[in-house]
């Protein structure tokens, strides 16, 4: 028999989250969350749902009327966007620079992909030029590549990577998880034709929402498929006519979870994209003066960093587990480690929306220095050097 | 420019969701999901998970390791349960006898199988002996079917089903999106192979996880796959390696509505499996009861009758939409129509979880037969003989 009072209260206590994500959600968008479930065919509910997509075209900047939360984590939109427009033996190029690039391998070799892999140092943005000459060379009829690499910190220029893959009629699929919200994405500006994101990151909605968007060449891409999409959830043919005019029951929306993200979507718009693009830049600058401040470097060179995601190399005589343990029991305070390659090499630090002020900045860069200090690792104080950004000395 | 005043605060107003799911969740649900977010590496969200699996494994009357909430809705359990254990060729017999049989077909031959359907009537359960003759006969290694069909209400007999595919060897897959946590679904009892559900029905808590378990030989079969599985996001194998001991990254969970499924599981665990089942058969009772008094008439036939949804002949001379959206206007009150060939012919009353009170049916029985009035249909009051029930006269 099952004792149910072993099991207590919920009470994992304070965290400030800035690890790779999910970042920290505001008191508002949590409100939001709790109101009570409403049906999946409720027409409340299909008001909340059309504000949501409009909302998410403005972050997205696109007229694309198929932008939606897919019901699922970033992972779900990854696949959601590979699933929909690989077919059996199409050729697909994918840059890798991180490990969410090798996910992308991954997942298009599942879907019988015939799959071109071209390598760049992780730590380094994609190279447009390198990727302009490897279309030319194979012809691909998608090239897929990470905006916002979380598992290095490196920012990819998705114009590049567009114009590169468009002179040989490419379909452009771009991974947005940590870029969406943060810094600018520009879907028709940059003409993407297919993306998806997470709620989690940058718009600091809590995880198990994922935003894809595709545009018209990709829809014309899955009316042509010879063969039927994989996968009935992630349908985007079906799915579709649910979010849209339709309202054909598909699955059972995570209705609190949409409540939730619009909030986060709707605190986005209140700030204003522009303003949010700057604070996470302000305060990236402020975080890097601090470390460097400290005697500590950076993964990534600084032309090519995301500000949202930033991967610290551990010093010498730091023990990574054991610092962000120290980091987490004494100051609650969540930090990722490397993935992959980079694993006991690099610490991440997200400073992703909600998250992303002076005040978490400016305890991060104390605690670190307590912890390696304790922990009798030398570094300087890195808090001089981030006051004087952000008091735009 | 998007005007963000033009997004006003959420407020659906009050509901009570009596429709096929989601169901109502508690306050107490609402409350943990609500505790701010933590990170997918967190130790106390390893320790929450564990409880999650436990309380799971209870309700599914499981000991199976590989039993934990798939993060996606119902949808994505059925899509997870199959796309595991399915490969293209594999010979399996779908047992359909409502909406989501033909679901289960549909996701099947997406995934290349060597589909057999086997219809029974829409409203009456899986005849096992039907089953046990259609599976010498073709030699499936695989036998699916639904145990509580949303659509029409109907429960089939699940140890039937089990020893009927046994008998040749098969593996028997179940759909206990509705009957978990409101009657017995018993996993090892009834020999089940593999089974998935969603969180938002009896279980009672926000729609958007799909509880699922895998047994020994649906393991074993898994290990025997000569191809890939399809998806990397449902993949069970890798999945399972998250949530179990090597707590290896797979994607980040949503955090969230696992806090609120484990308080509902928690819920479940306080009542106990046999009150809850118990208090489902007695609530369904006095909505038939009360149904019946009204000289309205049950689709199902009384011994097949699901407890906790309850499709009822639409009468003469009512309309279905305008009933529905006067119950929903005038009392907050959702149920559900009819799906597929049920459209327009029958309403779909769920007593889930949270919504299976006296209350609620009372108040059900008294708003349909004003409604009903007002709207020119004559039909008599049935809280006499719900009370009656109620009262164990």
């Amino acid at each position: 028999m099952l004792d149910p009072a072993k099991f207590r209260d919920l009470d994992p206590g304070p965290r400030v989250l800035m690890g790779p994500g999910p970042s920290g959600v505001s008191d508002r968008v949590l409100r939001a969350m709790s109101t009570p479930c409403i049906g999946y065919l409720d027409p409340y509910l299909f008001k909340i749902m059309d504000e949501t997509q409009e909302l998410l075209r403005y972050v997205y900047g696109t007229a694309n009327p198929q932008t939606l939360p897919v019901s699922g984590t970033g992972m779900a939109g990854m696949e959601a966007v590979l699933v929909n427009l690989i077919e059996p033996g199409d050729k697909v190029l994918v840059c890798v620079n991180g490990f969410f690039g090798i996910r992308l391998c991954e997942i298009a070799q599942r879907l019988g992909a015939d799959l071109v892999r071209l390598d760049f140092p992780w730590g380094r943005a994609i190279d447009p030029e390198v990727v302009r000459g490897k279309v030319k060379e194979v012809g691909p009829g998608i090239v897929a590549g990470v905006h916002a690499e979380t598992s290095t910190g490196a920012c990819s220029d998705l114009a590049g990577l567009s114009q590169a893959a468009k002179e040989a009629g490419a379909l452009v699929l771009a991974d947005c998880v940590t870029s969406l919200g943060g810094i600018k994405v520009g879907i028709d500006e940059n003409g993407i034709d297919a993306a998806y994101s997470g709620s989690q990151k940058c718009i600091s909605a809590p995880p198990g929402l994922s935003p894809v968007t595709f545009g018209k060449r990709a829809l014309e891409k899955m009316e042509a498929r010879k063969t039927k999409i994989p996968s009935f959830y992630l349908d985007m043919t079906i799915l579709g006519n649910y979010w849209g005019a339709k309202r054909m029951y598909h699955h059972t929306l995570p209705v609190n979870l949409v409540f939730a993200f619009r909030e986060a979507l709707r605190m986005v718009a209140e700030e204003g994209l522009e303003a949010r693009f700057a604070r996470h830049k302000l305060t990236h600058r402020a975080l890097v003066a601090g470390v460097e401040e400290m005697g500590l470097s950076m993964l990534v060179p600084k032309a090519e960093r995301l500000p949202m995601l930033n991967a610290i190399k551990i010093p010498e005589g730091a023990e990574d587990a054991k610092v962000r343990t120290a980091l987490l029991k004494g100051f609650g305070l969540e930090i990722g480690g490397g993935l992959g390659d980079l694993a006991g090499k690099v610490w991440r630090v997200g400073i992703m929306g909600e998250v992303c002020n002076r005040r978490n900045v400016t305890l991060f860069l104390a605690a670190l220095q307590s912890v390696l200090t304790a922990q009798g690792v030398k570094v300087g104080s890195g808090v001089e050097a981030a006051t004087a950004v952000f008091e735009g000395a």
